[in-house]
């Protein structure tokens, strides 16, 4: 039957929150504070035994989440050993404050937080102007001109829909997938630039949504409608920084404290609230 | 003409943000981090003189604020001399990480930043549930249970137009007041419970608007609405404890991290922007 190997029954879900000040990124690496490392020691404390979790998107060093999700398989007997409610409030108890459990789902076996997320949603934050912001200091990059917000609006529409994206992809990262000969193309249904009131601040608020990322590209999207914003460039620019297929001819990496992965979707009824 | 003591043909008006956590309150204290010794250290490195600041609402240790305001006289000589931009720059460059100087603004000689403000607009921030909060952390009252928000703004209405508010009043300040004559009286123009979204999370708003305030008397509020919406005490309750003028009738005092003093209004006309 099930070993330590092999797929449970049914797979664990956890919907995550956290601060990406505190941390080297998501993903685990010998020596640094990571989102998945603190997690991982927390769920083998909880199950004496090792755990293997998978994310729905790798978030780099300072970005932050509201809604990561990973999944991890869970062993027949632990389904039905584990008590869910006590399981979520020992995860809360032993995790970090900086990481936060915000929800505890159970999906079929075989499920994974990467390969089944059908879109995933990242929120930019930028304030602009000479007061520099106050709540909102750690989650926002903070510009001290004004942006033109309906030309950077404009300039965004260029993206969506199916395209290389490789001029807004880390270099080494584009290199990589090239050479193990997969696509760098990505899907964006949705890149709205607007201002929102927050914490009783105006946000610059840059949504954008797709199938998946490449490495950096929100921020870089983001760097880029700045210059637009700026009126450093024109309109059109996007547009065209994105023919060239070279990370060149797009603007700037906008910094990680700006960025939150928001949501990510999945087909309907694939999890459900373990409770 | 004038002197360090008579004020100046003009009143220099600053807006003020700041992160409560950092400082033992706006007001001085010997051997405390507050936020009016912070700014009138930075005025006084600018100015080169000794300043004296006015601020429209003291608030608590712990206590943020988006939109205090804080007057002092110029000196006739300091109108003309002083560059307005360049006074904000400066002032930004000096003041601490967690002060944000968000407005710099002339009213005439003789304002008042305290006297002169009609009403004052305080948010307090609730969130519930088992996920601690992530962004928001440092500026919410985090409750693991739910709470009746309906229940909640119904009883606080009781609390709507001139009332003694000695139940809703610090103990020791409330017999201060009295003991010198004057009136434990305020009027509330708003006072509403609903719940808003913000940096991603569902936010349990309390939202006071009044002429002024006594010491902890929208902490005291929160703390008796809460005991309302976890059903411990009816609807009814508040009024109850306006009635008592005891500060045993109400409930505990909601903690300082959740509160941000979020606007302060003066009669129209009475300042405008210097720039």
């Amino acid at each position: 039957m099930a070993s330590l190997e092999g797929a449970g029954d049914k797979t664990l879900v956890l919907k995550l929150g956290y601060r990406g000040a505190g941390f080297a990124g998501y993903a685990e690496q010998e020596g640094e504070r990571t989102v998945a490392g603190e997690l991982r020691r927390t769920l083998e404390i909880l199950l004496r035994r090792p755990c293997d979790l998978t994310c729905a998107g790798r978030t780099d060093a300072g970005v932050s989440a509201i809604a990561q999700h990973v999944s991890m398989p869970l062993l027949p007997e632990e389904l039905a050993a584990l008590q869910p409610r006590r399981l979520w409030r020992s995860l809360a108890a032993i995790t970090p404050e900086d990481i936060s459990v915000r929800g505890v789902y159970l999906a079929d076996a075989g499920f994974s937080a990467r390969f089944d997320a059908v879109a995933r949603a990242y929120r930019y934050r930028i304030v602009c102007g000479n007061a520099q912001p106050v709540l909102l200091a750690d989650c926002v990059w903070w510009l001290k001109e004004a942006l033109d917000v309906d030309a950077m609006h404009s300039a965004a529409q260029a993206l969506l829909g199916e395209h290389d994206f490789t001029s807004f992809c880390k270099v080494s990262s584009a290199r990589r997938i090239s050479e193990a000969g997969r696509s760098l193309s990505r899907h964006l249904e949705r890149v709205d630039v607007r201002v929102v009131q927050e914490l009783g601040e105006d946000v610059l608020a840059v949504d954008v949504v797709g199938n998946a990322f490449l490495h950096n590209m929100v921020r870089i999207i983001v760097g880029s409608l700045v210059e637009v914003g700026r009126n450093n460039r024109p309109v059109s620019w996007l547009a065209d920084a994105l023919e060239r297929r070279d990370r060149r001819a797009a603007g700037p990496t906008a910094p990680a404290k700006g960025l939150v992965l928001s949501d990510v979707r999945y087909p309907e009824g694939s999890m459900e609230p373990w409770q």
